[in-house]
């Protein structure tokens, strides 16, 4: 970035609400009302769940997650709460996400000190993880989120739960994740196929728990509708696994088994540089650099 | 882009001057103080010829392209000049491109009125070209630059290559081609092999003027001190060849001749479409678009 242009961060916090129309928008609007530039508000039924991408200067984005946690603190009983998906919060995770530029460093500090305001001004405690864990044995979100909301009420807190910030459970907003992470990616690969267990068979082979590629994790599902299968994942570090190493290796699994690809989905947002190290990587172009984007030139310097 | 946010083009100037440092600094100096955003100054002194690229909104688009214009007319003789390049002015060549989501028809407005000022007030008939071309048979640059300089001086304007402005040429700034176009893409592909034979053929079947893809210009060189050869290309509508369409079909005609590809190389900036669309076409994502990219959410609307 140019001379006199602030860093951004990204911010990507989860609420426990995907039905209530006025609670969503109520907490989009704190967030935004803040200042901060909300660039997609995603609200879904089934998990009863609501996820705000927002960017700002890095105190405005204390400020406005904060605005967004104190109306999800106020409106959400977790004692109510029925979803899909697990969640031990009302403001259930707060990843602070480098962009551009931004050091990790930044967003890990960011996540500190929002965890300790969202302890002092609202009593909800915190669970640092990603980078900004405490200890290795928080850096996985799924293993600080184990159980959810009701374990943590109904059998109290071990203590090897004992929360970062704060002490045991918020009796309406349970207890909340904030880290520090690079962007994930969610990305579908789809296969022309009506047989699920290709699907399952591939994403065991490629997700990096059963030993395929690293910071994958896949699962396999049925698209019935579309007589199609689908790979699905999240890429939890790109910059490991890139959108063409994932797409080329499940290409060639499905291959081996006769099967052609009928497309793949990026979901969502990636950052630019997702994009560049995926041209990279698929067109042997090693020395290609963000900076070669004419965009990233002249809207990085404004 | 967002809200009042004004449109920005992309402006390429090639002037006939690469080797007297003080007048490459003088030209690419009145052009930055007009308050373009200079992107990239490129002297080349073989080919004795510069190329600036700069972004600025349209109306300053002409006034900087102007003050370039005239430091080169004041600066540079063409009963001078020597270098390896085509040309037919001191300021040889000014391309108006469009920027991000600017319509064409804007750099076609910027390019008949630059055009009409050069004359005007420099006395430097103007050729268009490209998509400001007032017939079909001044489109291609090099059937409007044929001959350069010398012919049109030492043979006279014969009647088809009247200027489009004014009439003539200037005594020592000769003429200017004046155009809009979208942006080029420079691309090389180089392959395992000390054989040019080999990209010369390539290159000859992958050229649209042979009747290979469409919108691509290519040469095949030796890269003597590396022991490879490559297939040197210019991409004029990347819309229609973009990068991965290019590199595939190249890829292909070497395996068929057992050569593998070392590396590809992009030169110089691309537009993020460009970018969007190669990712499209290699990981068979037809539903991508730029608005994924997050950095252009949040630049594009600043």
């Amino acid at each position: 970035m140019g001379p006199g242009v602030s860093q951004l961060v990204e911010c990507v916090p989860n609420f426990s609400e995907g039905r209530r129309r006025e609670v969503i928008n109520a907490i989009a609007d704190a967030i935004g009302r803040e200042g901060a530039r909300v660039v997609d508000v995603q609200a879904d039924a089934a998990h009863n769940r609501m996820v705000v991408t927002f960017v700002a200067e890095p105190e405005l984005a204390i400020a406005s997650a904060f605005a967004g946690a104190s109306v999800a603190v106020e409106r959400i009983d977790l004692n109510q709460h029925r979803g899909e998906h697990p969640r031990m919060g009302a403001v259930d995770v707060v990843p602070f996400v480098p962009f551009a530029d931004l050091p990790m460093t930044v967003c890990i500090e960011l996540a500190h000190r929002f965890g300790a305001r969202l302890w002092k001004e609202l009593r909800v405690p915190v669970y640092y993880y990603g980078e900004a864990a405490r200890n290795a044995e928080r850096r996985e979100l799924e293993r600080v989120r184990r159980g959810g909301f009701e374990e943590l009420r109904d059998h109290g807190s071990e203590p090897d739960r004992e929360p970062d910030e704060g002490a045991g459970l918020h009796p309406t907003a349970g207890a909340t994740a904030v880290g520090a992470r690079i962007p994930l990616i969610a990305y579908n690969v789809n296969l022309k196929t009506e047989d699920v267990q290709v699907a399952k068979d591939i994403a065991r082979t490629i997700r990096a728990s059963s030993g395929g590629m690293p910071n994958v994790k896949a699962l396999g599902f049925a698209l019935a509708d579309r007589g199609l299968v689908q790979v699905s994942m999240n890429l939890t570090d790109y910059r490991v696994s890139n959108i063409w190493k994932v797409f080329t290796a499940i290409k060639a699994e499905a291959e081996r088994r006769g099967i052609d690809v009928q497309e793949s989905e990026i979901v969502g947002t990636i950052p630019l540089d997702a994009a560049v190290r995926t041209i990279k990587d698929a067109v042997m172009e090693p020395a290609f650099k963000m900076d070669q984007i004419l965009e990233k030139r002249v809207w990085a310097s404004e």
